[in-house]
């Protein structure tokens, strides 16, 4: 979550001039911006904040585990690639709001729905896994 | 990746005693699963392996900079969720095919929908990360 992206460099163009990214192409700064979504902490601040717009320690004592420089990091990469507004109002104590942008919101959906799905099929994993352990213990 | 899923855990039983999962509590196995399968690498291995089958070696060639070890790690981790069908023939050399099991296909499907939309905003993205720098660096 941490880590900088490098210098913005799209994979290529196509015919039109358009240009093409992909996530599986090392440099491509499309793998960035995923691995900010997708990141553990990245995911569940995103999904939170589906809920509506919330307060740093809101959100902190939502997203279960997450220390404060880590949530902190994660809200400020998911700030810059333009997926949460941060609206800090200069009151005694001073506060900060939390929000996804519409941008966010379109991400968030899909990522809901992919977490919607994981967690329905938690039934299914867990057999698995334990067909998998069983295999492996009796070799 | 390698990290370890403790026992499984749901978190709770609704009234009629279905198992509960949610990826916000610390402790939850979809939480386990989840990061596998949003991993960079878990990710990445998912949708390649939507194009069919595939060896070890062809695999590490789509999956750009991803290791040995890393991808043979990730991969045990799949199999292990239940996403992934090792298929080892005896043959010599051995070899060894990778597929999708029909919940990986269906996992994969739901990423999918998010590295396409992700790839599509990526101008969204990168004009945001610009305001964001220009922004940073003018106060």
């Amino acid at each position: 979550m941490s880590r900088q992206a490098p210098p913005a460099r799209p994979v290529s163009q196509d015919e039109h001039g358009q240009l093409l990214f992909d996530v599986f192409a090392q440099d491509c700064p499309s793998r960035f911006a995923m691995e900010h979504v997708t990141s553990r902490w990245g995911l569940l601040a995103l999904i939170a904040l589906r809920d509506g717009p919330a307060r740093f320690n809101a959100l902190r004592r939502r997203v279960s585990g997450v220390s404060e420089k880590m949530l902190s990091q994660t809200l400020q990469a998911l700030e810059r690639d333009g997926f949460v507004h941060r609206d800090a109002q200069a009151t005694i104590p001073p506060r900060v709001d939390y929000s996804l942008t519409p941008l966010g919101e379109e991400i968030a959906g899909r990522l809901w729905l992919l977490i919607e799905q994981l967690e329905g099929r938690m039934p299914a994993i867990l057999a698995a896994q334990e067909r998998y352990d069983q295999a492996k213990s009796a070799r």
